[in-house]
């Protein structure tokens, strides 16, 4: 599914982040040591910004709030012009294919093409036929690096470091790409990863993944340190397929029932949008351990990373762990 | 409805415009200044400028062309990076509250939000749950302070101040945001408001709101030296509940027949997008007395004034009106 | 259709570029210098850059990709802020019309409005109620003049020149507007035109243009210098009025088997988005004929131009062609 790429003349040594299974422990170390920066050093001019003046394009083929708006912001704040191309009216409305439409973008030279697109591996093609920076922002099943990436400097600046964490992910794991991209980096960074979710929505052969599974909530989430719960996307299925919003929540939301099961120090985490009384209770959701709107500003530094690192700027910060 | 607002620490001693019923005689005169001193010098550098490089969020959940592209314009001429966000394809689209989506949307540090919403009240609610400042661009039937801002301004333009001038508003009162805002602004500077329409149009005791009450428009329009004539939204009516569009003009619109009863010097305003021959005629709407295009380009001043002063701006011009 | 322009003060001696009917031999000159000079000096700051700063409205009444972000990135690539207004949300879907749309804009003060409209005539219309530079982007079946400008861009950039080529231009010519303004274009810079479509789809009388017809796709391709294959619009047909997709790439479409009739040193162009299959094949899409992407990029520069030239840029580059 990630083939691996040719070596690029820049700090991460790759042209694109196409997925965090083809990142290494040292790429992710430089891309979160840059965003840490940033986060201390918002208004920052101390540093070569390779950024500036350069042209984004937002090319979200399925829709988005957060993800596209942080991005969005990302590249403002480093002073770069974005251009956001949707599927409304687009090209690809009158049949033209992904391949020249990506090439068509590129033609009128943009430096870095940001892709959300309802199909696995489209980042990984656009990326073999353009030679620009693609990031991937979102491919269907398959992955979704940036908010793996934000999900562990959230971690990192809660716990100190991600090494030996006790992670548990919770829900529909076989259909999400949050799920996917966090294991994969987690793991690199060396995490202890445990999955948990109503069996159907797990995907066949999960322990492959290097993952223990829970089958019951209550027993899964002891002695987790990070508790990462999955949106439940009811739209995807038919009816019967799912058990019920109330019946959700009562297996497998995070309730202050639930809470209390945990250590008292563990981070309740969400990618958004929530469904409240359903992923977890408006208690938990705007409880102290809830670092929910910690990832959302933390997704806004870690994109600022990516495209500094991708357009050829040196790694920021660093040194120590947060 | 709108709740006192907390001292803060700007020139308008407010964090949020929510509402015209809020703001005071002196906060609406600083506004106004404010703002003709932008009409004035557009492309004057010789103030501080608290808006530049800042972002602002335009946070449409009704459709909009003139409000959202002024703010828009208003946000770059001050050198403001804008990101918009629209229904489709957002967060609520997917279930999402306002609460969790502007929360997010904080989250991710923008410096002012404008929001647009069909819920009355929902930027007083945004502005309790946020700490960055909101301006509201019209909720529901409620408000929409910045169209009354730019409508006193045009006032204050032509006639050279707004104490003691006679305005009469015809049309929809009941349902109009506009109607609402202008009444409490115009009052509130000493104007003299009249409001006319057909009765089923009137809000129950509008007398209340200290206006005079007409329901002849040929009686209404003598002596008043401003007529701001409202839109009429046949799409939010059932076949039977209003006048046909014929009927309407004949009844409501502003002829010429009905502008040879009026002062010779009144000025015709409105808040478009007009729907002509039906609000009024073409020759008055593009007649002398005419100053709805003198509307649309005041809006983009005020909207300048309001984030000028809600960033931390100084007031600017003053000292004599216009 | 487009009539005769007053003088203008600026180095085009026109306020507007609606049509390529109505440019002269020099006007295009001095557009395609410019666009060189910008094609070569991509970052290029020793120029008097009339277009930073300003704001650009992109009024796209019909969807769009690669117009509507070629003109944005021209916009952007000379420091200008671009304004969206689109046909969703906008004031146009309130029943407001077109005359007052445009003055609601111009009274906001951009300063170059940019239209594309489904309606033929209608950036004419624009220029005449208006007072600034009007753009056309395209207008119904009438004109699409920044599109030939690339087009000859094109031409000249691989063939030296455009005098004399012998240009062919192959498929649903009564419908298209890249068609009349290619013709427009080309025959002011002394090319020789010709046209080939399905009998049913060439304008009545159109030898009246200046150009020599075939029906013969396999005749009309022997001795030409460039080949400008059309978009095929199936969408626009009823069942039974255009042949079906194969039949249309056998008898219409750009085969290898129909390049190796050409000349080897033939140009084949499109405007985009390509039907792959349909209006040629994709050896021939992808192959060294092929300068389809050279277009977009010119498309690019081309905008540029014309964005500056509008604004009171001064001529750049030229003296030799290329």
């Amino acid at each position: 599914m990630t083939p691996s790429q040719d070596r690029y003349n820049n700090a991460l040594g790759i042209r694109s982040v196409l997925s965090t299974e083809s990142l290494s422990a040292d790429q992710v170390r430089k891309i979160l040591d840059t965003a840490f920066f940033f986060k201390k050093n918002r208004r920052s001019k101390s540093f070569k910004n390779t950024v500036e003046g350069k042209t984004i394009v937002l090319f979200f083929f399925e829709a988005s709030t957060r993800t596209r708006v942080s991005f969005e912001l990302a590249a403002k704040r480093l002073g770069a012009t974005t251009v956001f191309l949707g599927n409304e009216g687009s090209s690809a409305g009158k049949g033209e294919t992904l391949y020249d439409t990506a090439r068509t973008l590129q033609a009128m030279e943009p430096d870095v093409i940001v892709l959300r697109h309802p199909s696995a591996g489209s980042p990984n093609f656009l990326n073999q036929v353009l030679h620009v920076p693609v990031i991937n922002a979102g491919d269907g099943f398959h992955e979704h690096p940036t908010q793996a990436l934000l999900d562990a400097m959230t971690i990192e600046e809660f716990k100190g470091g991600i090494r030996g964490q006790k992670v548990l992910i919770v829900g529909d794991i076989a259909h999400s790409r949050v799920a996917r991209s966090n294991i994969y980096l987690l793991k690199t960074m060396g995490a202890e990863v445990s999955v948990c979710g109503p069996p159907t929505l797990l995907p066949p052969r999960v322990e492959n993944m290097g993952v223990k599974v829970f089958y019951d909530l209550d027993k899964a989430v002891k002695d987790q340190d990070v508790i990462i719960l999955l949106r439940i996307q009811f739209e995807r299925f038919e009816a019967g397929q799912t058990p019920s919003r109330g019946e959700y929540l009562r297996f497998w939301g995070m309730t202050s029932r639930v809470a209390d099961l945990c250590k008292p120090e563990v981070l309740v985490m969400h990618p958004g949008p929530m469904n409240r009384g359903v992923e977890l209770s408006t208690e938990v959701a705007d409880g102290p351990r809830s670092v929910i709107l910690n990832q959302v500003s933390n997704g806004v530094d870690v994109r600022m990373a990516v495209l500094h690192l991708l357009t050829g700027g040196e790694v920021l910060g660093g040194g120590q762990p947060k």
